[in-house]
């Protein structure tokens, strides 16, 4: 098997179990049910990894890894600090519209890993969290209202929500839906009547 | 026993069933496991509820039937469209950060219930959706430049999304979270280079 054949087929792997653990939840899936679903043999699972929990550890770090180095690609183009955050939300937003199920698991299954492996995925939030509050905080400048590390976890909730609603075949598609996340965190609703407005905004 | 001792005893059961589910899981949870968590015996659970799947029922409806009331008793006080959405945030937000078990239930579980159960719960939710998306409607009047259920459900993702991080006995105390997202959603982090701020805001 070549290196490219390999990647592929663990890609597929991952991909395939997150559509399982998403639909019918880590605890109640079975490695017996992801040879199922995949068209593997239970052997042929195993030589990719080596349990169930390291199948759950690799479908979440992929999913980290692949989006933080995607939001750090996507600010290199620019430096303006509103443009930067942007950026990051349209990234953000087509990635995981892409990848609903894995959406859905590192939410539903974030405590279903052993300790050390949730350790290791904690500290990937980590970095992502402090990455975008640093970017609001860069945006908000001195006549910040708002502390950087709740407006970071507001913009997540606000886009991690969408598996719990969104549609990406239906009205509103991806770019549009990145394209009003990113209106609402960097504008507001801007009510007629809000403060700012109201005193000459 | 009185009502008053009915209505306490099931408040008491539904609250102690949202800790065991959030902790441990909807399908991993036995009447047994609840009988032991509540102090209640099995014979006494069954007198309110007919088995599992009404006891995870009546947690998610009571919730979602007191957090609508509670908003709409918050709307009264104001007919100002950005007050009133500024109401309902902290309505919300102070709900939940007494409900944290309540609100990782609603969103871990929601698919747990039986079909007829779901449906009910989902009126209730669409509720709940289209009086966000009217007040949004109302606060971003003919100007609008983001779609109201996408503005709905980003608000409730911005809301929701605590469950997963937010300790109310830490820094940031629920009443200034609530403020925080409020001056967010309606004002946005007004980044000094955004568009509308760059051209004359």
């Amino acid at each position: 098997m070549t290196t490219h054949q390999y990647d592929e087929r663990l890609h597929n792997l991952l991909r395939t179990a997150a559509d399982v653990f998403a639909e019918q939840g880590y605890h109640a899936t079975s490695m017996r049910d992801l040879a199922k679903a995949t068209g593997m043999s239970l052997a042929g699972m195993y030589y990719y990894v080596r349990c169930k929990d390291e199948l759950l550890y690799q479908v979440q770090e992929r999913c980290f890894l692949s989006v933080l180095e995607g939001a750090r690609r996507a600010l290199e183009a620019s430096t303006d600090p509103g443009d930067r955050i942007d950026r990051v939300i349209r990234h953000h937003v087509t990635f995981f519209t892409e990848h609903m199920s894995e959406m859905k698991v590192l939410s539903h299954e974030a405590d279903s890993l052993t300790k050390e492996r949730q350790d290791s995925i904690n500290q990937l939030k980590k970095e992502y969290v402090t990455l975008l509050a640093q970017l609001i905080g860069d945006a908000q400048g001195d006549a910040a209202k708002v502390d950087s590390h709740v407006a970071a976890y507001a913009l997540f909730g606000m886009m991690n929500w969408i598996y719990t609603w969104y549609d990406p075949a239906g009205r509103v598609k991806p770019a549009q839906l990145a394209e009003q996340f990113s209106e609402l965190f960097l504008q507001g609703i801007k009510s007629p009547t809000a403060p700012a407005l109201r005193h000459g905004g």
